[in-house]
């Protein structure tokens, strides 16, 4: 129940028809007393820094989620940033500390990779290849880097993205090898599909799954099915894999411990989404 | 349940820790399915102006409950002020007009005026002696002219208040009486205090009850208590009673219809905030 001395949590993009946060958040908060109501706010991109700002000089809020279109925008309207919101190069988190300071983070690779440790995977010296560097690739790479895996392989036929990418990576993370160029998926421990390959039917593998060792951990982001046509390709092939969902439900305690809400289990999480959504 | 296509009425003021329009309205949207929310929103004087316009960009907001300290300063940041609020000289409603025409209203005195029609009174050439001409006061006295009373006396110890609202009355109801400088209360249909008096233990009474005629509707403001001692006076001499909270109850049907989710009766209400209060 809302009164006046909840806590206002804006989670902001546009448009928000599609916002699902509201609907796990809030019942999470409501079973465990915390007195605090995620908001969905249809901010246009073109109202967005003037409204930034102001909105957090509000005395009863703690941050927001933000999503598109504004994940971008957002690295330059703070007064901190975390490094892996630097090396992603967006940011999907806003708190607001003490003073009013704004300080910024980026979960969406967070989930994917606690997801992995929690499938017991050892991150300390892996090997990691991430297909595709858009947003969300680029995200899951700074988390993979800031838990110290020892080498990172990027690939993206959109070329710039790569570079830049290996760049911000290289500025945080001097002494992980990062190489560029190749999809190609043999002798990595870990590996990713951040490319939007597999939302159509139709689409082609991001890469050739034949190439893939029964020891690696296969991960998708594509959330279209539960395994898509690149995941049952490397389940075929023995591989262990991980469903695009994993990163969503995982990043959730990543957020929740950010704002200092405590934490939750992913599994907690996706039995109030089965419930709510 | 808050999702994405929820709509949001900001509830600003500072600061908000004794909000209680977020426990009636928000079960009362539950009670009849209409997807909406009431955010309590904790802005300080100093951020207002700058808060204001861009919230109203949002694209899922329907306007907005204004209170302390705001209800003076929205005025200047409207794009239509309606007769009442201009009366009154202060605004407590927002609401985003199609192409985003921000439109202010005032509906403190509407709820007390609401009040007195419903306990059977004829407001059409009803003589109104309103004590108290600050913000309350205003608001009230706006709401009679509005409602076509043919005589208004005001009364207040802070000269340039009463003066100033007897100014705002006549210039945009040049045909209603007005008087100021006297609270004898004879002749008079309706009395209203509207003065801080009766919050405090041995506060004096506002004005002479005894000159009150038992004929006379009285009402008050003060919800301090139930019964206030000026409404205990008045009982005594026989006159039909409004206590402060009847103006609270009846003003929220009035910001129902402003928004266009339809209306409630003060009863519904009240009941409601039996339970959540």
């Amino acid at each position: 129940m809302i009164d006046g001395r909840t806590t206002i949590i804006a989670h902001i993009g546009y448009p928000t028809e599609s916002f699902k946060a509201p609907m796990i958040y809030n019942p999470w908060f409501e079973k465990h007393a915390i007195n605090a109501v995620v908001v969905p706010m249809g901010c246009r991109a073109e109202d967005y820094a003037v409204f930034f700002r102001p909105l957090f000089r509000l005395s009863n809020i703690a941050g927001a989620l933000v999503t598109m279109p504004h994940k971008i925008p957002t690295l330059s309207l703070l007064d901190e940033v975390s490094v892996s919101a630097k090396v992603a190069g967006a940011c999907n988190a806003v708190r607001v500390d003490p003073g009013g300071r704004l300080v910024g983070d980026m979960f969406d690779g967070e989930g994917f990779v606690r997801s992995v440790v929690r499938k017991g995977r050892k991150l300390a010296g892996a090997r990691v290849l991430v297909a595709g560097n858009g947003g969300v690739g680029s995200a899951i790479a700074a988390s993979f880097a800031k838990a110290g895996i020892s080498e990172i392989a990027l690939f993206d036929a959109h070329a710039p993205a790569m570079h830049a990418l290996a760049e911000r990576i290289h500025a945080s993370y001097p002494n992980l090898g990062v190489t560029v160029g190749s999809n190609e998926p043999a002798g990595f421990d870990i590996v990713v599909n951040a490319t939007p390959l597999g939302m159509k039917a139709g689409d082609p593998l991001p890469l050739d799954a034949s190439r893939i060792a029964s020891s690696t951990l296969v991960g998708e982001v594509v959330m279209k099915e539960e395994v898509t046509p690149f995941l049952a390709a490397a389940r075929e092939r023995g591989c262990e894999i991980q469903v695009g969902t994993d990163m969503l439900f995982e990043q959730i305690p990543a957020y929740l411990e950010f704002f200092g809400f405590g934490t939750a289990t992913a599994d907690e999480l996706r039995e109030i989404a089965k419930i709510h959504y």
